[in-house]
């Protein structure tokens, strides 16, 4: 098949390697119809992850139409349109049960989203399908639901919104497409005031669409002064922890009012979290990886029925056989998310 | 006043400091008659928190009589019998409003707790009053509640007992007197299950009698595996970190189920959290310096009522003059926790 591949730092190409194969009996295998390049993609593009050594296809996020099932699937058949959650689940394990379906025990992974076939671990566990093939206009919103609309959701749940109370003000760090995200999960969750750090005029015209009541262009000291304003000075009573460097993990914790709970998702790189502050301000930390089919069945409802868009966080799209401008635009920030079509 | 000092590592001192004043309107001065040692003094003790530059009283916990008040308290009066929060707080704040009264803006702490007499803040917020004057026999459960029950109750409630669902296992990291009664405060918020990790027979004997229904005594690894037989390979539902290590955290980090929150209270000592195996697993992390005033009314009604008897923590009683050799026997681990006689 035609795929993407990396082949070491700053290194995308569009390559052929073998076609996908069933290796379980609850495999899957997905004709790719949509994909796009995440960010944390860039992690392996930027060479944050450890060296490449040998070449491999990449890409997480996807749709498409069933083209194989293994002999234990039960509930999906070829020509079944599914969303693929990056993260693959059985659904059944106690993890699974416990609403952790990213620590599921039989966990699974996209490897190739990026190319023409994806293999999908788990199958029963892990997709969700729609009744109707969508319109081609529809995708970027589906695709958002693979993973990053799923994390920036789980920020917010991890956070405690959505478990009760409503009001409140939450703080999103981080303006990237999961942060984004974040914004609509806490808006929709029930946030009375949604707060977007970011510095980027199209990311900041995004996070008010998506419900964001206030805009922090600051970063550092200068902005957690500003939400400490923002707040009568007692701080926000949710923050969402959206990047993953220790910038934004002591921000995140900062602007936190005392009690409250930092939701990260950022994938940690080079993360010393300062667990004394965390003491003395008994703020929490919770969250990790999304278990995106915890969440599926629900944002993929408020999205076929228009409550929510988040295919907004795309502001480009390309052949995916073009996927290695799509990651240089990512990577100098030209483009917040790159839809890859086929 | 005869009062206990600390003049440098291992050096602590029955001598006459000048009486505690009243510094703001808001302050009273407590006669004390029952302190008690913290495990958190042992820290000072053995020169872990830096080095003694001055001589300085110590002790943070103590019951007693009002002495004295300044002109703005209105609830207590000379005479009335007061447990005394080691952390004082105005109670009316909005961090104290919030249920983190350990983060007052008014902060405050006993710091001649083991003297003869204390000053404390925000008198009007922090105390609590008995209607009538205890039986000396009651002073052990008193002073428990001033630091360790409600240090313990707080672990608890932060890993998310009594939250409304009862059952599931609870794992309590650390058999000191916080420890032991992190293993009361579960067993009284619902766990069905509860683990203490004690190596020490004394201390075993203690947790069975609050509740524990397993010990684990191995440590490290070996300690870990056994969680893990003892949960089905899943992992506990609530985990108290009560120590404040490097190695108890890591140990209450994996213990935890995917999905649970460590409610951590031990001081953090050269403490680096592992942010990435807690992404990995999803096992979040709350606490901190515990709400003591918070939790007070209901664990004396508790303690009032024969619910509970956290007095049992103590193992060793001396005269307050002779605090030195309570340091001693706590330091070389010959005593869990010394209860001071006036």
């Amino acid at each position: 098949m035609r795929a993407t591949t990396i082949h070491g730092v700053g290194d995308i190409r569009s390559t052929q390697v073998p076609d996908p194969a069933l290796q379980k009996p609850t495999d899957a295998i997905v004709k790719v119809v949509g994909s796009c390049i995440c960010g944390s993609d860039l992690w392996n593009y930027r060479g944050s992850n450890g060296e490449i050594e040998e070449p491999r296809t990449i890409g997480h996020e996807c749709i498409g139409v069933i083209e194989e099932v293994g002999a234990d699937v039960r509930d999906f058949k070829p020509g079944d349109f599914v969303i693929v959650p990056f993260d693959h689940c059985d659904n059944t394990c106690p993890h699974c049960l416990a609403g952790v379906q990213s620590v599921c025990e039989n966990l699974g992974f996209t490897v190739s989203g990026q190319s023409e076939y994806a293999l999908v671990n788990q199958a029963d566990g892990s997709l969700v399908k729609l009744d109707e093939t969508p319109d081609a206009a529809m995708y970027p919103d589906l695709l958002a639901l693979t993973d990053v609309m799923a994390t920036g959701w789980h920020a917010a749940v991890m956070s405690g919104l959505g478990s009760g109370t409503k009001g409140g003000t939450a703080v999103v760090v981080g303006d990237g497409a999961v942060g984004l995200c974040g914004v609509l999960a806490a808006a929709q969750l029930g946030a009375e005031r949604v707060v977007a750090m970011s510095r980027h005029e199209a990311r900041q015209e995004i996070a008010k669409k998506f419900g964001a009541t206030d805009i922090i262009a600051a970063r550092g000291k200068e902005g957690e002064a500003a939400v400490r304003e923002l707040t009568g000075g007692v701080g926000a009573d949710y923050v969402l922890e959206c990047v993953g460097t220790d910038q934004s993990f002591k921000t995140a914790s900062k602007v936190a009012r005392p009690g409250a709970t930092v939701g990260f998702v950022g994938v940690p790189h080079d993360v010393n979290l300062p667990v004394n502050a965390l003491f003395r301000t008994n703020v929490g930390l919770k969250g990790g990886m999304a278990p995106v089919r915890r969440y599926l069945p629900d944002l993929l409802r408020l999205t076929l029925d228009g409550t929510i868009n988040p295919g907004l966080v795309f502001d480009k799209a390309l052949p995916f056989t073009e996927a290695a401008e799509g990651y240089r635009l990512m990577d100098e920030r030209l483009a917040t998310k790159v839809q890859l079509t086929y």
